[in-house]
């Protein structure tokens, strides 16, 4: 039996529900998600540092008789494999085989590892220093928010100069986890305020319409299940956005 | 045929040198080095730009008949494990099996995904601002290196609580291709000189008595491929510090 540790404001949380909710029944419902509020620190607790001493979310664990911890694994690129080869998800990760069925897996890891200095750095770091900082009492960094800009609308282009150059998806004709990953990382830009953060889904993703459009099938191919796992993340950003209003906005 | 296109002042191009210099027999000989120096802008080129669209160093090339590229592959961590499946390393990487030889892998794959965000951007990221920025006429911007230097100390810290605890290397008993990597990222810090930059590989190592320990392990246990990999960054060490210490430090 499988326990996913999850958290609905993390983006790597949610490519994985994605995966997990779409395939239950191959899965055989081997799979129970478990919710760890990262706002409240409950990644911080003791008992999660037993589960995943890297202290992140998401992180996977297997359990034996007993409840025992059999296995644990951090990393939700990792994870995202694990899964799909544990239980032969092979329309979201190719099988394993001869050379060539390799040469396809080992294009998809490099969409995975091409992620984290791109679209998660660029991303992610925009977010924490604009948006999440403030919320946790720290100070945001501007030049590193302006340095995250960059980042991210470099790994936007080389989404469309590379990654999505003559393929409706990462994956090909039909999403990958990467996509899953991708996507899911992007949709944070939703909680941005233009009139109070100086841009906002729309400025950051109008020069790159092929990563919207693309960005439209991820959530079509993967609905209903695209919209359940956004839903917080959609109320998040409307309460932020209601709350920003009503204060003056930057001169 | 396979051609890795690597430069010895790249990190991750250093580790691919390793792994297939060491095994070089294991894979018949089927691969050759072929230099991309990255300080002559030759990965910018168009001709780097057709078999990397991604313009990084390392990158992977097949070559079939009349040399016509048959796959090619990007990003470091996904050319690793690639060659070690393509050519049964499992000494490096687990070999494909059971759940138990595919846990094994998730794992390796873990501590490869951890690295991007943790001693990639800490060393990297600090290495760039300290030493590569004014090289390469960029300006240094100071307060992403202290975010950098922050973002290594926390990463080195979790190598001693997490990957080294109880075990010799992060592969175990012997190296796998996630000590190869983090090793050789951690090696360019000795091009910092502690007049002019404020810090140097001994006082950044200072606190960290374990991975300084594990480091020597990894030199040994892949000596003396290992030194050979690394003599130009000694080398080019050795060139900036004589420079260095005959201008005025700073006051």
């Amino acid at each position: 039996m499988y326990q996913l540790y999850v958290d609905f404001m993390s983006q790597p949380s949610r490519a994985l529900m994605i995966l997990c909710r779409l395939n239950a029944a191959s899965m055989g419902q081997a799979l129970e998600e478990k919710r760890v509020l990262i706002h409240k620190k409950e990644h911080r607790t003791d008992e999660y540092k037993e589960l995943n001493p890297l202290r992140q979310v998401p992180c996977l664990v297997k359990r034996g008789a007993g409840q025992s911890v059999d296995f644990r694994l951090p990393e939700s690129c990792a994870i995202l494999r694990h899964l799909c080869e544990r239980f032969s998800l092979s329309d979201w990760y190719p099988s394993a085989g001869g050379v060539e069925q390799l040469e396809k897996q080992a294009y998809v890891d490099s969409a995975l590892h091409w992620y984290h200095s791109t679209l998660r750095k660029g991303c992610g770091g925009l977010t924490f220093h604009k948006v999440v900082a403030m919320n946790l009492g720290v100070q945001p960094n501007e030049a590193i928010a302006v340095d995250c800009k960059a980042v991210l609308d470099r790994a936007l282009g080389t989404m469309e100069r590379v990654w999505l150059k003559d393929r409706s998806f990462v994956g090909g004709s039909r999403p990958c986890v990467a996509d899953l990953l991708f996507c899911c990382e992007l949709e944070q830009l939703n909680m941005f305020y233009a009139p109070v953060d100086g841009m906002d889904f729309d400025s950051i993703m109008g020069p790159f319409p092929e990563v919207r459009a693309w960005m439209a099938r991820v959530a079509e191919a993967t609905s209903p299940v695209y919209e359940e796992v956004h839903k917080f993340l959609r109320f998040a950003s409307k309460m932020r956005h209601e709350k920003l209003s009503k204060v003056p906005a930057k001169l």
